[in-house]
């Protein structure tokens, strides 16, 4: 099996999975009567974004805009707050023709945005109740931050967003739907304060993937972010949002070592290769750092990834495994906890076709 | 100052200080009178091996391996349980005649090695408490393991390696001097268990930082491996094995929002460019995901980054922090929980010297 031919650690990305995911998340979109802005931050590969096949996307890093921007991709939002010294390059996409939607949450960003003198587009981030970045919806500085944009532009102001990232603490539909509610209230509020002070405002962004998959109302809405779906894992997984086997992304790892008297099996993906993010354990404190599956990305029942050092990923067996069912050289892949993490290790994609591996698909890492 | 220019995050390495931890190491090893194979897992970088000054080093991938023989490296050990798979790939290394150690801990993967008819000399990996990989030196099948090399070769055993990880879970001087003893103890009885079955054994090694700084005896040891060393970090600082004002190496990062209703500054620093690791926070809980430095690396009391996403790190501020002080835009350095994860996020390393900006160094990431 070629799965037994590539260097490990590596990752394996399932298309037939991708694919269903990107499905699943666009009949939420349209279910809700939302458009969809894919958050690459994710993937940050080119292919997958072909695949999303969205024309609006979402950005975490400048380098991301710039990749995807010399891939095609002309209508951007950078989600993250940008610091003033980062604006001229911003403006060079500008320049590109790149429709490139920046965001600030306090005046003087603002300020220094209309001083570039560069034609942005600007989004005020609001908080609402994640408490990451953004403004409070009834803060003062809200309106505050939207004074410092004049009439006389080119830099302007085009709307609001936001983030339910605390939507990932509850583990039920209902309750992410009610976090959905709250992120829909309080960003459409923002927009109707601005409104109401007479500013013109044409987005309001809201979006995670457990809120835009669980949503019952999107009215006020006029797109969603969302990153993690296409690939989805164990994070998601242990929170109810998806199953173990829609997870689109697995490390291929290899057996180095046994350590008898600790009844371990140890594997070349450790904590560079999976990152040492643990999310999935709030809800599911046995997934350690991933959970340990065959070849063709079963879970192996109990089997996980209990500690982690730089390059060792340490597996306690139970009373219902053997080292013999493990020796040295066994391939096996590894769900992670949290995909954005995990890819970040790797240049590269290898595609898993309907159980055939096939191209290699780049990334674009760093800042 | 050029700390404002660069682009961010990115990392600093403080020379001055690296050159301080490479002669405090070498001294130890000289009071020690144990020969120092330091491991580059941590900076990954010829420069950084070259300023550390050994002949013989460690590595933690075959990646490494070539690049530091491309860069004229030719006493290495991978000091990582090798699979059969990478037999072919590590042989490449034998025949430019690099004088490799590698490392099994089954007698199935030393039977595989004898098999490959390369001529690899062969380190046993012995388990000192650690947990880790390895076998217990009391374990028959250490003497099993050895069996396997006849003495026709052309593949050798050569010696015995162990690692005390678990000095990391102490933060005395004297308990770390314990677990060193304890280290030491163990693979010298692994090398007396094999000299005494007749086979000859040149390597005896040990090693991890702050075994290797704070042992109070090397006898029968042949060398001491050790990595973090050079740069430090918080979680060493959090066990006493360093001062703040040892820490090498930090990431600039930019102030990029604030919220005010949760009472936070944000950076551009968040999971990927400071990692997920959290080792220091099992001795000084308050350190979160790194400390928080003005811009000479001076850590500002209580201010730490609390929390972290994709690409913002949280910076929760106290009752004696002020808003006002830290507008977006502003640069601080971040000391990180733990080096060898943090730099794995980037391609360089900016070197200040002197307190100036210098050179940009290399580093090799991946497998």
């Amino acid at each position: 099996m070629a799965l037994e031919t590539l260097e490990t650690p590596c990752l394996i990305l399932d298309r037939n999975r991708l694919d269903a995911n990107i499905a699943r998340m666009r009949a939420s979109a349209e279910r809700l009567g939302v458009r969809l802005r894919p958050h690459l931050k994710t993937a940050k590969s080119i292919e997958v974004a072909r695949r999303v096949g969205a024309d609006a996307i979402t950005v975490s890093t400048l380098r991301e805009a710039e990749y995807f921007a010399d891939g095609g991709f002309t209508d951007i939002t950078y989600a993250v707050g940008i610091a003033p010294g980062r604006l001229d390059r911003a403006g060079k996409l500008v320049a590109r023709g790149v429709d490139l939607k920046i965001l600030v949450d306090t005046p003087d960003a603002a300020r220094a945005v209309v001083e570039s003198g560069i034609a942005f587009k600007v989004l005020i981030e609001v908080d609402c109740g994640d408490g990451r970045a953004g403004i409070a919806p009834d803060d003062p500085r809200l309106l505050e931050t939207a004074a410092a944009f004049g009439s006389e532009g080119p830099a302007r102001l085009d709307g609001v967003l936001t983030h339910a990232g605390h939507s990932y603490g509850i583990a039920d539909a209902d309750g992410v739907a009610r976090i959905a509610e709250e992120e829909r209230q309080a960003i459409v509020r923002a927009a109707d304060t601005l409104r109401s002070a007479g500013y013109a405002i044409n987005t309001v962004s809201a979006g995670s993937t457990p809120t835009a998959l669980m949503s019952r109302d999107a009215t006020g809405l006029t797109e969603y972010r969302a990153g993690v779906y296409v690939f989805f894992d164990m994070d998601q997984q242990s929170r109810g949002v998806c199953q173990e086997d829609d997870v689109a992304l697995s490390v291929l790892t290899t057996v180095i070592g046994h350590n008898r008297s600790a009844g371990k099996v140890l594997l070349d993906a450790g904590g560079l290769a999976l990152s040492k993010d643990t999310g999935a354990n709030a809800f599911r404190p046995e997934v350690g750092y991933g959970a340990v599956c065959d070849l063709d990305a079963r879970p192996i029942d109990g089997l996980f990834v209990t500690s982690v050092s730089q390059e060792h990923g340490h597996v306690r067996l139970g009373p219902s495994h053997s080292f013999e069912d493990y020796p040295v050289g066994r391939r096996l892949r590894v769900l992670p906890n949290h995909a954005c993490m995990t890819a970040a290790a790797y240049e590269s994609y290898n595609i898993l076709e309907d159980g055939a591996l096939g191209a290699v698909w780049g990334r674009c890492n760093g800042w």
